[in-house]
């Protein structure tokens, strides 16, 4: 139990602003608690002794003291009532009231006193503009929706109030059952994170359920969440995933939504389940609140008809799971147990005319299969299969083996009270045998995150003093855009470059190439030229004898093509044997919610055309760097596809690794694209560089 | 409609094999069509004179006549009582009987026989092995099933019995109708392109939905499924969509499944919509047998919950739709008939205090918008709306501006009485708007289908007898695989190769060299030596003087690679300018079900390590050609990213058509590969060729 758990299980509730007004929400919330609550409701409102029957107090000092307040006073109103409740000493607030940040100037300031009011008292503060909460432990529903939730061990946040009293009738006629459910209303003090952290810290929370918009704080969320999806499944919508839906969001909570990509990386590092749909959001759920993790991804199927098993067969295909290699004495059993024209191997056919006893002896045998971590029950309707015994059946079945068993007993009316049974069972009943088997997927999901390396990120031998150095150097110029002549930022961060300097003069080119072995490559360096081959300012195998020559055509060239472009030398660079090697992309953008993006690409079309790119958070330890590099579709050439040496992959985790700690380490680096990072069998070369900084953010 | 209505419309139905055994599926049959069917039924059983009290005969010639028959006599009885029923006159005949091709090799035998006396009497036979057939529109339930079927103007096919039992109970409770239903069995005589063609033919079925594992006659039922949707959509679940999948079905029907690649590309060509799920093709069917086709991609959503209507917003996002744009009058027109805080662009809010005339007033101007094609109304229960009402108004306001509308009225018991008023009223409600929006969307797609611009393929003028003699030289050399040395077949087709020979001598070699301008390729040839490049085989600049050395080397590394390799000789071809060239692949592929499936990617990597290419089965015609160049990933690369010239697409077009006419006019081609195809600003060159050639299939 966290410090938040007062909001759910409180012995004492206070209504500020309790009314008997037809249709008030005032009324609609004291109704709600005198339904099933089993503390103490205490209206408070100066102009009535009594509200609905109950004893009610002019204000809170003079009430009994009670641990959660529920603030349902006009807007004008809200603060004085919370500074009223800090002075009494209550730490557990619902702000019900609307007309704050969610409507214009008036109310944003209003929103901002409310903020410093909660602050000063250390107020636990959920909403404005807030449905309410639920806490199904105490029978708590201190909210103005027209539907009490079931008791289960799923909590429940939304952001939006009205989804939670759309799925509230249905989830009450599927029988899903919720522990805490909070509406989060404006989030001006309690967080999306807060409760991820309160219920994660819940014995009594099996699954975290949500519909989020947005997340402010990102990094905080990011961080509580990976915590608590060690123990805890997390389950979300984060609505506005497409271009419209995020249009659509920010219009309605008046936030910016943030970029998709970010949101997509995040929630995944974090171990988080993403819903697409009301219904996957309550598929997963259901199987993530009764069912025990598999041990594997191997899946039986047990069916009484073909057609419905080799649709289940394909979901398999579909998801993440594999369908089970039985071993070679569940054949035999099989084959013993079931009659002669039945399918003894995966999908088990114990054919149209299978009773519950068949179907048990099938499930016995494949349940004690070693390589069979899940299974689903799938049957059609027959004059032989009692509905009802087949759910007694598979529920104890399932809880023998401690095995996860779905099910899919098609039909409608017909299924029904056996479904109630399975539900009852612990063991989720789904229509279409493709959910039947996505809830088995979600536990294999989650089992995958249980047993995730979590590495910490490494932390390199670094020159950050050189490199603040360079940094400053820019900025010292006026410029928040770096380009080559930064390299040593990378050289300080220990990510290789090539041998060479940025020269000022055709003198000191020349002295730069001598020291060079062999020919050199030689580069013009301006912030305001961009596409410097464009213009012909890169020269590649210049021999030591033209360096002088090349360094004046460089510079004529650039005064020519851009008389006004600031011009900081010439790269005098050595020139790398290409040959075999490969261009990659490193970078990293700094996303508003999330902050640092890194990001992984094959160079040239694969970014551009087929934006074939893997990101992740950072920082990131080994392992994510590694994952970045697999997951490109092109991975299979750094693999050595089409007859070509693999590529030093440990070198690239390592640049990864290393550019995650500069990026880390300067929060004013808003932007940086090593491209191309060339990479060979034996090493990386960081090619070029541009990178923009942040002149708000210190050094 | 069709010469197949009878099966599902008859008069009078003889049951052959009626009884009244407990248990028995002739006593299941003949209870189900004692039930609702309007007409007459006939038992036949020579060993009783009556059956539950219908008057029985001993068999099919002193029975009155009947335009159905139903056999359920035992497996060796019924070729003899077909005879009967042909003899009789008896056209149309459902065989429930198992016992056939799916046990074995005598069941195999059974079935040939069976299918030698339907032909001779030209009967049209469902099954063996069927679980009947049932016809609506006279009550007919001429099936073993539990469950009757309601009247509707859905028909559906089903190669699995279960499949229909599974989901008609389901169904009824939906309040899903059905016209016909036909469950398939072993298909002896009738198969899914039967009914497709039937079901087209009749005004009555307004949409055909089934569940296939295989279709055995690719290109009938790929040409009689392309002319059927052009008036009724067709809703398929084929399974065995995975390799899992795939398997399962192989080992439940016996047959071989196909490749999926061939399944995909052929349905999509048909325009048949592909449902993944049972959920998926009753949410396609229900939209489509109940609502208007929707003008335009653009979609309104009108809801009381800023949550669920951004949920709404993001399915509309991941489909083929879009948010309607409204124009300046509609949204002045939401501003004048909404409260202030509502949203009156889309998605519009009325806000959580909107009742049904708030609704109806947005719905009415947003249905009126010219940019709005369809719309989905969503809410959340509040105390002020009436769900009944909202379900009314709804169905009012979508049949006046005949404009499609599905609903998501949020909601468990609470919103039952809605939907049936909704669904009544031809509009389905579903819990998950995502649904609601995927019910449209298979609207708009099969919207797009009618539409489709379906040309023929283009008749080239090409040589085919040339080309025949090219397949021909090969066969003589007893060779089934073609190379370099046949490109004159592309030719012959029109398709450019570049200048040059096969020469069998180096002064020959000379020869062709110098009636070449400028250096040549020299590439050894032979059937046996897949990979020239890796064994020195390929020489590219080679000046005239070099011929004839580059000749002998070429013809020695050849013996020294692979001694036992035929040698046919040395190509003598004209070097091409690769500059801004882009190699691509042209190739096809013969589909055992499909017949040949016509290729077309990026050479290199895109195939090999990405496998990006498009495929159509032939013959196709120049819009699907481009199709299928503009649907690779790769596309922007030929449209000119990057700053290149655009590549030439009509000629990759033009290949594409004369391909397609090659392979078709050559079944015996069993796969053919022109890689790479080089493709540049100003047309293509095809540079190398493979082939393989069914010798069993004459030229």
């Amino acid at each position: 139990m966290g410090r938040l758990s007062e909001l759910f299980t409180p012995d004492r509730v206070a209504v500020v602003g309790a009314t008997d007004r037809e249709a008030s929400v005032g009324r609609a919330i004291l109704e709600n608690l005198r339904e099933g609550f089993e503390g103490e409701v205490v209206p408070i409102n100066p102009n009535r002794t009594a509200v609905l029957g109950v004893t009610c107090y002019p204000d809170v000092a003079s009430a009994p003291t009670v641990d959660l307040a529920v603030v349902v006073v006009p807007p004008p109103a809200v603060v004085d009532a919370l500074r009223d409740l800090g002075e009494s000493g209550v730490e557990h607030v619902v702000v019900i009231t609307a007309g704050f940040g969610e409507t214009g100037a008036e109310g944003a300031r209003r929103e901002r006193e409310l903020e410093s009011v909660a602050a000063e008292y250390g107020l636990h503060l959920v909403g404005p503009n807030s449905l309410g909460v639920m806490g199904t432990a105490v029978g708590l529903n201190a909210t103005f929706g027209p539907d009490d939730a079931l008791p289960g061990s799923i909590s429940f946040m939304s952001q939006s109030g009205a989804f939670i009293t759309a799925v509230l009738d249905w989830a009450n006629e599927q029988g899903i059952g919720f522990r805490d459910v909070v509406s989060l209303g404006n989030e001006a003090v309690l967080t999306e994170t807060d409760f991820v952290r309160e219920w994660g810290e819940s014995d009594e929370t099996d699954v975290v359920i949500g519909y989020l918009e947005g997340i402010d704080d990102g990094q905080a969320f990011l961080e509580v969440a990976s915590a608590v999806t060690t123990e805890t499944p997390i389950v979300l919508v984060k609505s506005g995933r497409t271009d419209a839906g995020a249009k659509a969001a920010s219009s309605h909570t008046g936030s910016i939504a943030g970029s998709e990509r970010a949101y997509e990386t995040a929630l995944e590092q974090a171990g988080v389940l993403r819903a697409r749909s009301v219904q996957e959001l309550f598929d997963y759920a259901r199987a993530l609140s009764g069912l025990p993790l598999p041990e594997s991804d191997g899946i039986a199927v047990v069916t009484n008809a073909g057609g419905p098993g080799v649709l289940t067969t394909d979901a398999v295909g579909d998801s993440s799971l594999s369908m089970a290699s039985f071993t070679d004495e569940t054949i035999d059993a099989l084959e013993t147990a079931l009659p002669d024209e039945a399918t003894a191997y995966n999908p088990v056919d114990v054919l149209g005319d299978g009773d519950v006893e068949r179907f048990d002896r099938a499930l016995e045998i494949v349940l004690s299969d070693p390589n069979v971590g899940g299974a689903v029950v799938v049957s059609a309707p027959t004059a032989v299969l009692e509905y009802d015994d087949l759910a007694r059946t598979v529920v104890e079945r399932a809880e023998e083996h401690a095995v996860p068993v779905t099910t899919s007993l098609m039909g409608g009316a017909r299924s029904r009270a056996a479904a109630d049974r399975l539900r009852e069972g612990g063991v989720p009943n789904y229509f279409d045998p493709a959910r039947a088997v996505s809830g088995l997927d979600a536990l294999a999901t989650y089992r995958e995150v249980r047993e995730r390396t979590r590495d910490e990120p490494t932390t390199f031998d670094v020159d950050r003093e050189r490199a603040r150095a360079v940094l400053e150097r820019a900025r010292s110029r006026s410029d928040a855009r770096l380009g080559v002549e930064s390299m040593e930022l990378l050289d300080a961060y220990g990510i290789p470059i090539p041998t060479g300097e940025v020269v000022d003069g055709p003198d000191e080119a020349r002295a730069v190439a001598e020291s060079i072995p062999g020919d050199v490559v030689m580069k013009i360096v301006s912030p305001d030229i961009s596409h410097k081959s464009d213009i012909g300012g890169v020269r590649v195998g210049v021999p030591d004898a033209a360096v002088e020559d090349t360094y004046e055509d460089l510079v004529s060239r650039a005064r020519t093509y851009q008389p006004d472009a600031r011009v900081l030398g010439v790269q005098v660079q050595e020139r790398l044997d290409l040959e075999g090697q490969t261009e990659t992309i490193v970078g990293m953008n700094r996303d508003p919610q999330f902050g640092p993006l890194v990001l992984f690409g094959l160079g040239g079309i694969f970014v551009e055309v087929l934006e074939d790119t893997a990101v992740r958070v950072a920082p990131i330890g080994p392992t994510a760097a590694r994952e970045m590099v697999d997951e490109i579709r092109a991975a299979p050439l750094l693999r050595g596809a089409r007859g070509r040496e693999p590529a030093d992959v440990d070198a690239i985790v390592d640049v990864l690794g290393r550019l995650s700690q500069l990026v880390t380490d300067f929060p004013a680096i808003l932007e940086l694209d090593v491209n191309p990072l060339v990479v060979g069998p034996d090493g990386v070369q960081a090619i070029d560089l541009r990178l923009t900084l942040d002149t708000e953010v210190s050094l």
